[in-house]
């Protein structure tokens, strides 16, 4: 297949660019680099020392024989895009060109637009474009599971059968997300929804959790293909910091009482899943939703595996609970459906000790790269 | 009170202004006047001859010895919104500052996202001015009736009670919307519902229907207080179009088989319905959702309404059917709440016959301003 990557430069775009292009899809990667420039804005890295992306490519091409195409441009660039698409003639645009911060989003005014406006426009620009040049393609768009909030009652894929009042219809969830940047998203998959209706559109949003982990099958062909990792107060997640956390004798940083509850997922799994998506396109007219996620912890039961993890290794980690710097219930209902890529084939990885030792061992190879300044939140909510 | 209206010089907001200024309370006025330049680009204008904004505000001084401060400037200028908000302390933001067109949110991708963009970002800038500057402010925020789409179910106000496999929650009502116009506000929606939650704003959105109608009180105390009123095929609304067809003798373009069915209001009830959200704010923490209009129709009915009207003063006026250039529902259930205006003492006034002669007469006094050339819809939604 011809899969264009929006994002490809990311933790998760670069990864996928790989493992699409080593089964011998033609793969197009954009990225405007962002992430790289934030890192530099605010003087914090990547755990793992990243190549440029144009190297990437080289080392791929060394060690596989592959090409991937890389065009470096912001996806706000209307005309770039359009000729881009129009030439590339993409079977599918996996989408993943976003800012994924919630706390990036919350800073002041101007991060929260710079968030929505980056998110917003590129996406509009994907379907305009789809529209224009390429209706028959396919838009695997990575959407957040924060997108639905923690609403009381059991969270649905994409959609809601609704009784009111004795009638019934099939409507979108309704949505309470929790930050700029997830509102961001919810306003995507709006407008997503409503090209796939007026135009005929074909399109995927997808509802990821929160992801783990530093390693697939490519990132451990060459040191040069590594992927990103990131553990500071904007982009790291929460598994991932721990492990950085305990590595370095800092205590493990549970925001507030730490009962929050999320969906989580191995890295490695969200490339099965946006390659069962890719693969399995759905019916054209339609924004096709699935929750990304493979298993539910709350924070604190994250940090508790972590803990365990790491003392088996010597390590002597304890838990800190921070002053909650956003607003969101630390005690609630969560219980999101997750059936569709289970339906399709995913074949899920639990967590496990032996992964997370994985990441820790990682952690300590590049211990003397760690800017500890950057993990304790600075960012608040209020 | 003190009120700063946002989009002061448009068709509602100048009419707005006038009519809290004439009961005594201190109105200051932004606009970026893009109504006016977006008429320029287009070749079309507002039936009525329209005062520049300074001088409205100079004959508004003339005829009732009242001032109205007015400022010229864009709301996506965060830094004099900031100091406007600082400066000026209003008790109410009354924001109506939107570029208000379906059709032209449709033109193609440029319009769609200057839509987007112009009004997403307007509303963020005036959500954050509050959270920094004026946190005890209530803002009230023009939305659109079309946000709901035409779902198979009741309609209620903003929030919808859902019981789903044997648990409840009350979440915001899902919404389909019909256009990238009609989406931005959407976003805006769950934009202003998040900073309500998470800051302890206080706001009320008014999802309003379709508005019809020429005059209020002021705009016929002295000529240069006119209100615009539009008939073309962006900006013109059903009603107000059709009276302009029927007196230039054009039949009355009914778009696709005309059974769209929405919620319509006199624009003096709109000053009714924003006057009354402004002097009853609801409680802070929380976006008070009412749906702003008086009665339905369907365009058929109007048509029908306004044939006759028109025939009683000599016109001989035909229906015409045009190939839809929407895409949307020309049959579907249509049943939307609308007490909480009511509740807070709403008076409507029901389309009359004689409304229609007036506005009629009002179209035939500036008859010979007519261009008709920008009446039939050029847009399409495919």
């Amino acid at each position: 297949m011809r899969i264009l990557i929006l994002g490809g430069d990311g933790y998760l775009g670069w990864p996928l660019a790989m493992h699409f292009s080593g089964q011998g899809d033609d793969v197009a990667i954009v990225d405007n680099l962002i992430r790289r420039q934030v890192h530099i804005e605010r003087g914090t890295d990547s755990l793992t020392p990243i190549s440029p992306l144009l190297d990437r490519i080289v080392a791929w091409r060394e060690v596989t024989g592959r090409e991937i195409a890389a065009h470096v441009f912001d996806v706000s660039d209307y005309a770039r895009l359009l000729a881009l698409i129009e030439e590339f003639v993409p079977d599918t645009i996996v989408h993943l060109g976003e800012i994924p911060s919630a706390p990036y989003s919350m800073i002041d005014r101007d991060h929260a637009w710079k968030t929505q406006r980056n998110n917003v426009e590129s996406t509009l620009n994907v379907i305009w474009a789809m529209h224009e040049v390429a209706p028959e393609a396919h838009l695997v768009k990575l959407g957040t599971m924060g997108e639905y909030g923690t609403p009381n009652i059991d969270i649905e894929e994409g959609y809601l059968e609704i009784e009111h009042n004795g009638r019934t219809d099939r409507l979108p969830f309704p949505k309470s997300p929790g930050s700029f940047y997830h509102l961001s998203k919810v306003h995507d998959s709006h407008n997503i929804q409503f090209a796939c209706r007026i135009w005929g559109l074909r399109a995927t949003d997808l509802n990821q959790g929160v992801v783990y982990g530093i390693h697939t099958d490519d990132t451990e062909r060459d040191e040069r293909l590594l992927t990103r990792f990131d553990y500071d107060e904007l982009f790291g997640t929460a598994l991932n910091r721990f492990c950085v956390e305990a590595v370095i004798g800092h205590p493990l940083t549970v925001y507030g009482k730490g009962h929050q509850t999320r969906g989580f997922l191995n890295i490695r799994d969200t490339l099965q899943c946006i390659e069962l998506a890719t693969r399995n396109p759905g019916p054209t007219g339609e924004m096709r939703v699935f929750n990304q996620f493979t298993q539910v912890f709350s924070v604190m039961d994250l940090a508790s595996e972590v803990c365990a993890a790491a003392s088996h290794l010597g390590y002597n980690t304890r838990i800190e609970h921070l002053e909650n710097p956003r607003v969101e219930l630390e005690e609630h209902y969560y219980n999101p459906t997750h059936t569709g890529l289970l339906e399709l084939g995913l074949k899920p990885r639990m967590l496990s000790e032996e992964l997370i030792e994985t990441v820790l061992h990682t952690v300590e190879r590049f211990k003397d790269r760690i800017r500890a300044r950057g993990i304790d939140p600075a960012t608040s909510w209020r």
